[in-house]
């Protein structure tokens, strides 16, 4: 049961965020830059970081949600999904992003940890100075996000296809058009997408 | 030295938040939220959960300009700020927001440990449900800016003077204000107050 009175209707994330607007919108308008604007990674790319984060703070809801979205960008790869959360080593992702993966679990762990040989590696691997800096960032985010998510005790449904629905509009319609959907159904909550 | 190129003149998340100003955007309206928006947690209060958390990130940046931020709404009472980083049980402040920095210390280390006992003490010195969300929300964005200005290995200045003036300056005009000073002076660069 959530520590505070959350909508029983809006698990997660969903919940936390329409309790407090005003503190929705910034959080939203930053994920959708994060995993959805302009970049040379791909939304997919993207999604497997925040996954994968997400997955190491054990946040069943952002985990799942993230990797459902994630898998729908990939065409439907739950595979390679599933794999990059237990041991992204073996997935078949490009070496880049292996090397991004490795900076964001030490981000996800503890900023200082990561080092300038991890950020040389992925250099090496063709990461450009902003993929460098938005992987850190995205790990840093979905800090925020998981422990907003465990730290009011949200709702996180078990059920796989609740997640593999949700992402799949998500990754077709972005967070801000599925929020802004939602808040027209219902004016007087807010904007919270995943 | 940071791990990818940031502007030498702009120390801790600042240069971070110049690099991206797509992302410092929202980064910076959602601090501004939860630091200075209406509320029934004083600013000063609320700087104090902020500079707690970055201490216990051991965030030398954050910690030490929140922590400036904090002192300079306290009326500049410099040794309650430290005794919050050090040890808050024996800071004078109230019984409620000792209560509301224990959820926060859990937060920082993982949201799965704030318990129902944990918000029962707090509702019992009196806190509502929207000050315990922003308590818990508060750790949760510090451990996104905490991340994004360890990750990068940015510049930490160590003199006092640096953060106890600026500290007063935001104290007194908000992240937004000085952020758009900064804009208009510099206007190819964004937005970042701290």
């Amino acid at each position: 049961m959530p520590h505070i009175e959350l909508s029983p209707d809006l698990p997660g994330i969903r919940g936390a965020m329409a309790f407090r607007p005003e503190t929705a919108r910034p959080m939203n308008a930053l994920v959708e830059i994060l995993l959805r604007g302009p970049n040379s990674l791909t939304p997919g790319e993207r999604e497997l970081i925040a996954a994968y984060v997400s997955s190491r703070n054990c946040t069943h809801y952002c985990h799942s949600i993230h990797g459902a979205i994630a898998a729908a960008h990939l065409g439907g790869d739950e595979v390679t999904v599933k794999q990059v959360k237990t041991d992204f080593t073996q997935a078949k992702i490009s070496p880049k992003l292996k090397a991004l993966l490795a900076i964001a679990g030490k981000v996800q762990q503890d900023g200082k940890l990561v080092t300038a040989a991890d950020v040389e590696a992925a250099r090496k691997e063709g990461a450009t100075d902003m993929e460098i800096h938005d992987a850190i960032l995205i790990a840093a985010a979905f800090c925020m996000y998981n422990r907003y998510v465990d730290g009011l005790a949200t709702v996180q449904p078990e059920d796989e296809a609740f997640y593999r629905d949700r992402g799949k509009r998500v990754a077709r319609d972005g967070y801000v058009t599925v929020s802004e959907e939602y808040l027209a159904a219902h004016p007087k909550e807010p904007v919270a997408a995943t």
